[in-house]
């Protein structure tokens, strides 16, 4: 392993990059990633996305640089797979909400989205503008950030959602969270104080929006 | 006059700044100054702020690139005045709504705040997010961007309306003109058919909440 992990220390390593060290146990495996999550999170908070380093990841999660690219193909993927796992954890909050009929109240649903809005379950509301332009240039895949995404997926929970006009624009819902993405990116120029307030405020109007009149 | 043009043709004169060419009457400065002002519309419209060069706005008001700074000291002092402009006609708007009491209703209130955030109204709203960078980097005076601006301002044109809550925070009213320029800068990634429609439903948000109820 001493031989190995040297080999990749310095960088990428251009092959095998899907080899697997026979001395990491699937369960090691398991707490190296978790940890390497948790650890991804501390450090945008702390450094920012932009300025976060592999290598000054894998340091933090005692693993060497090289050992990184068998968990996560590149940083790009890391981050990646950063938004995935909350948007999987806001997802089982979910769960719990579901009634008998598989379905959830508006209220329910809109309590949900506003909580996935909030910093602490939401890494993407505590970026600087700097990590955005990041984040945008190194996107992975179609997300949050095309007018053409979310449409699809939007309508999906919706379906999960009683009390919902027949005739909602679900656009305007998508705009209004790209909205609140939008005023995130820019928070420094926004009176901290009230913040969050007017996140609140946009939820209740998506509310009065949505509702059955 | 041929002379003292050429002297200036290639960029700003370092010295006599204000001297004023004889030959041209207020009138005329009236007029040249008019003109510079349409098409600083156009060219940020057309070509966007960032790119707008001082070279090309004096050769599209057929004046010399010299002359423009009879006329603005700098790029940035131009472009605060085609945005003082702008809010000097918003703000003109406003006269003819006056009653007798000197006061507005705050339908009328919410309506005319509204149509200032219409792209023929106010070209923050078209600009990109190329653009924007540029203005903040060069903003000549604490502005619409800073989280402290506006409170004092915001208070003035409150003290105009009728009908308003007493325990109004303006702070929120603010932080939702924060939030329309930043949704305006960020116009590319909003599903573009119901953008103005997301902004009407702020401002029945923003009525809704400071409403005398």
């Amino acid at each position: 392993m001493e031989t190995q992990e040297y080999k990749y220390r310095n960088g990428k390593p251009k092959n095998g990059r899907k080899y697997m060290p026979a001395n990491f146990t699937e369960e090691q495996r398991q707490n190296i990633r978790e940890k390497l999550i948790t650890i991804g999170y501390e450090l945008i908070r702390e450094i920012g996305l932009k300025k976060m380093k592999v290598s000054v990841i894998a340091q933090q999660a005692d693993i060497a640089t090289g050992t990184f690219y068998h968990f996560f193909d590149s940083k790009e993927a890391y981050v990646q797979a950063l938004i995935e796992e909350q948007d999987r954890k806001m997802q089982e909050a979910l769960i719990p909400l579901l009634q008998n009929s598989g379905k959830i109240t508006l209220e329910q649903a809109i309590r949900w989205f506003r909580d996935s809005f909030r910093t602490e379950n939401n890494i993407l509301m505590e970026l600087t503008l700097e990590d955005w332009v990041w984040l945008k240039s190194h996107r992975t895949k179609d997300d949050m950030f095309s007018a053409a995404h979310g449409e699809q997926e939007a309508m999906k929970y919706l379906s999960y959602v009683e009390g919902v006009r027949p005739d909602l624009d679900v656009r305007i819902i998508i705009n209004f969270f790209k909205t609140i993405y939008s005023m995130a990116q820019n928070r420094e120029t926004f009176i901290p104080e009230v913040f969050e307030t007017n996140i609140d405020m946009i939820f209740e109007c998506i509310y009065r929006y949505a509702a059955i009149k």
